[in-house]
């Protein structure tokens, strides 16, 4: 890719999975323009015309041309600019990779949500289950610094910007991620102090106050 | 890979995600053993412990090691047996492949669904959704002889083998897939020619006489 390439993201502040596309950019060193959609107020044309099916963030538009869903625009931006590579280089650990993307995103954001948009033993239910959830990925961690092994790459891009979510989840479930999965709650800490997720990540305080005015809109507090 | 290897689905009939893995391996010419499970009696203990979070078919075995989600599967099974490649070449053209596998992935099973498991006006909302998403994919179409173009590949293996349901979906949702969508339609005669997907395909009829069966288990009939 030339050094004249025009990289853009169309963005929202707290999302996990704009994060990734952040990430992942920071990690490759490419320059690049977040702009902050409206999402909630009203979403820009050029995100209504780049995503016209989901209509979501974030988008990548690459030379103008857009790519969409987070894990997908991880891969593209992993193909495109192959130095410092992300996704692992076996077919197995690729599959394997995958795999846990799939899961994380079928399982983390859901569980999360019926923890904070919801009340009484609802709450509860949802507790239980982005614990079990939690459970499943300590699993998948094992006793490696990362989830591809010593290297940050792939999978932990994929995890790590819903932790900017789980101060939230654990003030209103009423638990410690620590207690339940200490090498997950370890291998946070670890990406936590890597530069590009320090620099994209939202500040979990806010992120708790924005779901708190959220919670309030919707005539849950 | 060398010709030594073992390769095994762990199979049911009527899925289309199994049938994905299957044409993917008809295509490269790769030999395997498809070990059809008892989904509903009882699963063997190789797919609990193969795919012990989801319990779900497919599973590829490959030398004994298991890789699951059909949709990966097929990814892997492209980058093992690398000739006659089923993914597009180009980044930009993978990441369109990727969306449209999410979509189908999201949107097929799931509207078809609400046809056949569904009555009274549940069904009316499920036939007019499911005629909204055939119109997306009469679009990412165009006039293309593939979704990737003249050559059949990834995002055709993808979709294809959920029309052996689209039979049920008609009788049932009361409508044709010809009147909405005449370009998907013809795409769909022309892919059922391959011998691979000829093959593979379960019979329309038969699928058919399965879903009454379910549908007369729940009461649904």
């Amino acid at each position: 890719m030339s050094k004249g390439d025009k990289v853009e993201v169309l963005d929202f502040w707290v999302s996990p999975f704009c994060g990734r596309v952040k990430i992942s950019l920071e990690e490759k060193g490419v320059k690049y323009v977040a702009s902050e959609e409206d999402v909630f107020g009203g979403k820009s044309d050029l995100l209504l015309k780049s995503n016209p099916i989901h209509q979501k963030v974030p988008v990548l538009l690459h030379n103008d041309k857009p790519i969409i869903e987070s894990a997908i625009i991880v891969s593209y931006i992993d193909e495109v600019w192959p130095s410092n590579s992300l996704l692992p280089t076996s077919a197995y650990d690729r599959a394997q990779a995958r795999f846990w993307t799939d899961y994380i995103d079928k399982k983390v954001f859901e569980t999360g949500r019926s923890i904070w948009a919801s009340n009484g033993e609802e709450r509860e239910v949802g507790t239980r289950d982005f614990i079990e959830v939690l459970k499943h990925l300590e699993e998948a961690l094992g006793e490696k610094n990362y989830f591809g092994g010593e290297a940050f790459g792939y999978l932990d891009i994929i995890a790590i910007p819903h932790s900017a979510w789980f101060l939230a989840y654990e003030k209103l479930g009423g638990f410690k991620i620590e207690d339940h999965a200490p090498k997950f709650s370890a291998w946070i800490k670890r990406c936590l102090k890597r530069e590009s997720v320090a620099k994209v990540l939202a500040d979990p305080e806010k992120v708790y106050h924005f779901i708190l005015h959220f919670r309030k809109m919707s005539g849950l507090e």
